[in-house]
C-alpha cells in the first residue's frame, strides 16, 4: 500500500480524533468512580488492570488475527491459550474462579473441562474421587466434559435415553446408547479434546431404573488420544460462534467402568446391586443457579456493555448528513432515532449488572443458609428468580446488541465491527443454560405457587412479597416530571407484575374449574404465564435499580448521572411495553404522552456524557476486538489496515 | 462409524419419519393449489421445477460441503457457479432477469456485475457505451462493480468525495479520492473479481462542481488481473454472512480515463469542458425501486419462508416432556408458546408475498406511464411505498427468521440447521440498499407531504387516499368472532395509521409554530415520524392481504385456509403493537382480551395444516440446505451424517 498515503491519506493518524476528544473534555462525573462501583470497589478495579496487563502483553494471548482463522486454526488458539492460562496461574498464583480467569472469557479451551466437570466432581463425588480425578484434571494430564445433552433430549432431563445397567458379576456398569437420539451430542471440550466424560445416564440396577446418574468414563486414550473400544467421538460441526469450542457427539457401546466410577456422594449401588440413596441432591440445583448468575456477569451484561461501547464511540466520529445546512455533517449520535436505539441499551447495562450484583449477593446469602444450617427454605425463590433473569436479560441483551449492531450500518455487517461476533454468541445463551421459554414458564409455576399464597394467607418469599400489596388502580403522574420520580414508575412496573400474574392465575383456574385438565389448562395459559415470569423480573430490575440508587447518597457525582439512566431504563421499559400499562386503564393514553416526552428529555440528557459513560465499562481495545469502536476513535483507518489482513488478499491474481 | 448402526442406530433410515408423515395425510387444502398461487400459476411452477431439477442434478451447483468451507473456498466456488450458470443460460437460452437466475439467488458470484453493472449502464450509457461495454460484460470479458458507497458515506450520496476532474488538454478525467475517507468499500465482486469499475463520484469542469455522476473505470489488466497504475484494491474482510462476495475496497489516485467513460445518456461534459444536462435522470429513482422489489421476493421474503419451512418441520418431529402424563413425548408443536412463535411468521410469509406481487404489479403500472407517456407522477408514492415496505419487511423477516431459529433449541444453533446462515443473511438486509431508519423517514417525508394535501383539499394517491377517510373514534367488535372479521380489524389498522400520520403531522407543526427550527423539528419529531410509516405500511399489508383474499372466490378449497392466516396475521400485528390500538381509546382492555382470544382459536386452526402450509412453498432440500429441516423429516440422522463431514474430524489425533 505504499504510496497510497499522500492521496487518499491511510497512514498513521497519531493521537485521538478530535470528533472523539471533544466528547471527553467535560463529563458531568467523574468516570473512575463509575469504574469502581462497576468493579466492586477501586482495589477490584486495580486487580483487573493488573491481570489484563499482564494478559495483553503476552503474545499468546493475542488475537489480532481472530476474524480470521478457520475453525481448526481457532479451536487450536484456544487450546493453546488455555495452557498458557493454566502455566500464569501456577506462576502468579491466580485463583481459580478469580477476577483473573473471566479476563479471558470464552476465549479460552477447557471451559466444561474447568467450570462443570471439576466442579461437579467436587459436589458430586466423596473424598476418594475428589482426590483421585480433580488433581489430574487440574494439571490437564486428562480433560474431561459433561455429557448430557443428546441429539433427542437437552432440556426435559427425564427423558434422557442412556443407560448404564449395573452388573454384580464382575462389579462393573455397562453404557448404551439404544438409538440414534440417545447419542450424547453438544458437550463442550468433547469433540476434539476430552480424555474422558461425565456421562450422565439412567441408572439401572438390579432390573430396575433409579434415574439420571453421573458416571466417570475414559473415551480416549492418554497415550494417543485414540478413541477407545466402544467409543465413537467427534465434533458436532460449525455453529452460529463458538468456533473455538469443540462441541462434539459421543456414542458409547457396551463400554464398562468399574463401579467406583459412579458420582456417589448422594447415592451408591452396593456390591450386590442394591441402590443406596443417602442425604439431599438439591445442592445441585444451587450449582445450576450459580452457574447461570455467573453467566449473567461473564457473557450476557458484557455483550451489551461491549456492544454500547462500540455503537456510541462510532456514532461519534461517524458523521452523516447535515441537520443543520451550511454546517459539517452531523455526528449521528446527535440524531433522536440514533439516541434511541443506544442510550436505553446504555442503561439496561447499568440496570442489568446491579441486578446480577443483587443477585449474586442473595446467592451468598443462601448459601450461608445451606452449609451453615441446612436450610434449603430459600432454594425455591434462588432457583426461580435465576431462571427468570436468565430468560429476560439474555433476551434482552442479544436485543440489544443486534440493535447495537445495526446502528453501525454498513460497518456494523462487517466482523471486523466486532458487533456480529458478539450477536452470534450471546444468542446461544438464549438456549444454552435452559431455553428461555421453559425457563419463563419455571419462574411462572413459582409465581403462580405464591399466589395460592397469598389467597391462603401463607408468608410470601421476599421477592414476591408485593403480591400481598395494595392493588392501586390508577398512576397518579400528571405532568412530565412525575414521571421521573422513582415511586411513580415503580408503582406502575408492580401494578403491571401484580396484575399480569393474577391474570395469568385466574385463567388458570378457570379452566380448572371448568373441567379442562390441569396440563391443558397450563398449556393453554403459557403465553400468559410466561408474559407474568417478565413482569415480575422487570419490576424486580427496576426496583433493584432504584435502590441502589439510594446507596449511592454518598456519592452524589455519580448518582446523578446514574439516576438519569435509571429514570431512563424504567421509562423506556415501560414504553416498550405500553399495552401492559395502558390495558386496565392503570395509565391513560394522556399520561404515556407524558411518559414519552419525559423519556425524550432524558435522552437529551445522556447524549453529553454518552462517551464516557462507556468509557467508563474500561475495556481495553483487546477486548473489544472491534476496528470502529477503540479508544482512541480511528474508525476508517482500523478498518483499512483490518482489511488487509484478510487471507482474500493473500492470494495471487489467477490461483 | 462402522458397527455402530446395531446399537445407537446411525443407520439409514428409509422413507419418511412417522411422526411428520401422519401430519400430512389428510390436508384440509390441495397443496399444489397454494404452490401454483405463490408461484403466479401451475405454468410457472412447471418452469421453476424443470429449472431446479437441471441446477440440482449438475454437480457444479451442488452446496453438500457450504457449512465446511473457508471464506476462499465459499468465494471461488460461486465464481465456479456463476461461470457454469452462464454457459447453462447460453446452452439453455435462459433470460438474464428470468426464474431460472432466481433459483440458485445470492450463491452465485458477479450480483452486481449482473444486477447492477450492465443494468446501470443500459439504464445511462448511450447507445454506443452499451454496444461497446455490455457485450463484453455479458461474455464475462470483463466483470464489472458499482463503486459507489465510500468508507465515510453510505446513505447520504451528496457526501460523497471521490472526485472526476475533466482536463480538457487531453479529453481526459482525472480521478481521485481525496482523504481516507473517501475510499470506495463494499462494492461487491470487487475484491477479487472486477476488472472494471462503475465509479460514482463528484464531477468538476470548468471549476465547477456538478453533482454525482458514473464513470467506467478499468482497474486490473485483463492480461494477468494486476491491479493497473493508481490503483489499489483488494477485499474488505469478514462479514456476518456472504463469505462468497468478494466485497471491497478501492483506492484511486490520479487515475485518467478518456472523456467516452462517463455515461452520458443524461449529461455529458463537451470536448471545451462544457456542462450539458439533457433530460431528466429521474429514470433513476426508478431502477432504485425496482431493485428494492427484487430483494423483497429474491431474498428478504424466502429467508423467512424457508425458516418456517425449517422451524413447522423440525418442531413434528422434535418430541420434548410431557404434556399429558403416560403418554408419548409431546411434538413441540402441539404446545401453545410454540405454535405462538411460529405460526404468525407463517402468516407473515403469506401477507408479505402477497404485498410484493401487488407492489410488483404497481411497478410495472408505472414503468408503463413512465416509458409510454413520460409520465413520472406516480414516482414518489412508489418511491416512498417501496422504502417503507423495504424497511419494515427486512426489519420483521430478520426477526421472524431468529425467533424461528430459536424455536428449534440448540440444535437452531448449529449452522447445520441452515437456520443461522438465513439469519445473518437477512439481517443484511435491513441495512443495505437503504438503512432502514432512513428508508422509514422518507416513507414519512411523503406521508407529511400528502397530509399537508389533505389539509389544503388536494388530490391524494391511491395508497395513502384513506387518509382523507372518516376518522372513526372507537372499535364496533362485541365478541371475539367480530374480530376476524375483516372490515374490523382493516378499519383498526387504518384508524390507527390516520392517527399516527396525523399525529406526527401535529408534532412538526406545532414545533415549526412555536418558532423550532426546520432541521430541529424534522428531528425532533423522527421517532414518531418512523411510527407513522410502519403503520402505514402495515395497514397497506393488511388491507391487500384481504383484498387478495376476496380475489380468491373461485378457489374456495385454499381460500379457506388462507384466510386463517390473513386473521392470523391481521391479529398478530394488533397484539404486537396493542398499544397503539388502545392509545387513544379505539380498542379498549376488554376488545384486546377478545382479540387475544380469538387469535388464540386462530393457532388451533392452523396447527393441523401447518406442515402442508410449509410444503406448499415448494423448496427442495437442496434449496433448504438444511440438516433438520428436510422434507422426510429425519432431522437427527441428517445432522449426525453432515456432522462427520466437519474438518475438525478429519485432523489425525495430536497434530
Amino acid at each position: 500500500m505504499e504510496g497510497d498515503s499522500e492521496a487518499a491519506g491511510p497512514s498513521a493518524q497519531s493521537g485521538v480524533n478530535p470528533d472523539i476528544h471533544s466528547e471527553r473534555t467535560s463529563p458531568s462525573f467523574p468516570v473512575e468512580r463509575v469504574t469502581n462501583l462497576l468493579d466492586g470497589g477501586a482495589e477490584l478495579t486495580a486487580t483487573r488492570r493488573h491481570v489484563e496487563s499482564i494478559i495483553n502483553s503476552d503474545s499468546t494471548f493475542s488475537q489480532d488475527d481472530r476474524y480470521f482463522l478457520t475453525r481448526v486454526e481457532q479451536y487450536e488458539g484456544s487450546v493453546r491459550r488455555a495452557v498458557r492460562l493454566r502455566e500464569k496461574m501456577k506462576e502468579l498464583g491466580w485463583a481459580d474462579n478469580g477476577t483473573e480467569a473471566m479476563v479471558l472469557g470464552a476465549d479460552v479451551a477447557f471451559g466444561i473441562h474447568n467450570g462443570v466437570f471439576i466442579p461437579t466432581i467436587k459436589e458430586l463425588g466423596i473424598e476418594a474421587q475428589i482426590a483421585k480425578w480433580v488433581p489430574l484434571a487440574q494439571d490437564l494430564q486428562i480433560i474431561g466434559t459433561y455429557a448430557q445433552t443428546e441429539l433427542g433430549h437437552g432440556t426435559y432431563l427425564r427423558g434422557l435415553e442412556t443407560t448404564v445397567t449395573f452388573d454384580p458379576s464382575n462389579q462393573e456398569f455397562v453404557i448404551n446408547m439404544p438409538r440414534l437420539s440417545s447419542i450424547k451430542w453438544w458437550p463442550g471440550d468433547l469433540g476434539r479434546s476430552a480424555t474422558h466424560a461425565l456421562v450422565l445416564a439412567q441408572l439401572y440396577t438390579q432390573g430396575k431404573c433409579q434415574g439420571m446418574h453421573a458416571f466417570i468414563v475414559q473415551i480416549r486414550s492418554l497415550v494417543d488420544h485414540s478413541s477407545l473400544p466402544g467409543v465413537t467421538v467427534g465434533d458436532i460441526g460449525p455453529k452460529m460462534n463458538f468456533d473455538q469450542v469443540d462441541n462434539g457427539f459421543l456414542i458409547l457401546q457396551n463400554v464398562h467402568i468399574p463401579r467406583e466410577n459412579m458420582l456417589c456422594r448422594y447415592s451408591e449401588v452396593s456390591p450386590d446391586g442394591t441402590y443406596v440413596k443417602r442425604g439431599s441432591d438439591r445442592i445441585n440445583y444451587f450449582s445450576m443457579v450459580l452457574t447461570r448468575t455467573r453467566l449473567l456477569s461473564a457473557e450476557i451484561i458484557p455483550a451489551l456493555a461491549k456492544a454500547c461501547v462500540i455503537a456510541i464511540r462510532y456514532s461519534v466520529v461517524r458523521r452523516q448528513s447535515k441537520l443543520k445546512p451550511g454546517e459539517m455533517e452531523t455526528k449521528i449520535l446527535d440524531y433522536q432515532m440514533q439516541q434511541q436505539k443506544l442510550f436505553p441499551q446504555l442503561a439496561t447495562v447499568f440496570a442489568f449488572h446491579f441486578m446480577a450484583s443483587s443477585f449474586e449477593a442473595f446467592c451468598n446469602q443462601v448459601k450461608v443458609q445451606i452449609k451453615s444450617k441446612g436450610d434449603f427454605s430459600s432454594l425455591p425463590e434462588l432457583h426461580a428468580l435465576s431462571a427468570g433473569l436468565k430468560a429476560l436479560l439474555s433476551d434482552v441483551c442479544s436485543a440489544g446488541v443486534e440493535t447495537c449492531r445495526r446502528a453501525c450500518g454498513g460497518h456494523g455487517y462487517s466482523l471486523l465491527s466486532g458487533l456480529p461476533s458478539l450477536y452470534t454468541r450471546v444468542a446461544g445463551s438464549c438456549t444454552y443454560e435452559g431455553e428461555n421459554t421453559v425457563m419463563q414458564l419455571q419462574t411462572a409455576r413459582f409465581l403462580m405457587n405464591c399466589l395460592s399464597k397469598v389467597y391462603s394467607g401463607q408468608p410470601l418469599p421476599q421477592s414476591v412479597s408485593y403480591l400481598s400489596d395494595l392493588f392501586s388502580t390508577r398512576c397518579c403522574g400528571t405532568e412530565k416530571t412525575d414521571f421521573i420520580k422513582p415511586p411513580v414508575y415503580t408503582k406502575a412496573y408492580k401494578h403491571r407484575a401484580q396484575r399480569l400474574i393474577k391474570n395469568a392465575g385466574f385463567q388458570l383456574q378457570s379452566l380448572l374449574q371448568s373441567g379442562v385438565e390441569q396440563y391443558v389448562a397450563w398449556d393453554s395459559t403459557s403465553i400468559l404465564l410466561a408474559q407474568a415470569a417478565i413482569a415480575h423480573c422487570q419490576y424486580t430490575i427496576v426496583n433493584n435499580f432504584v435502590e441502589t440508587m439510594s446507596r449511592l447518597q454518598h456519592e452524589p457525582e455519580i448518582q446523578q448521572v446514574l439516576q438519569v439512566l435509571c429514570d431512563l431504563y424504567a421509562l423506556s421499559g415501560i414504553l416498550a411495553n405500553a399495552e401492559e400499562f395502558l390495558h386496565d386503564g392503570y395509565m391513560t393514553g394522556h399520561q404515556l404522552d407524558l411518559v414519552t416526552a419525559s423519556q425524550r428529555d432524558l435522552l437529551t440528557c445522556v447524549r453529553k456524557d454518552a462517551v464516557s459513560l462507556v468509557d467508563a465499562f474500561d475495556y481495553s481495545d483487546q477486548q473489544l476486538h472491534s476496528a470502529i469502536g477503540s479508544y482512541d476513535g480511528h474508525a476508517y483507518q482500523r478498518l483499512f489496515e483490518w482489511a488487509q489482513k484478510a487471507p482474500m488478499n493473500a492470494k495471487v491474481p489467477f490461483c
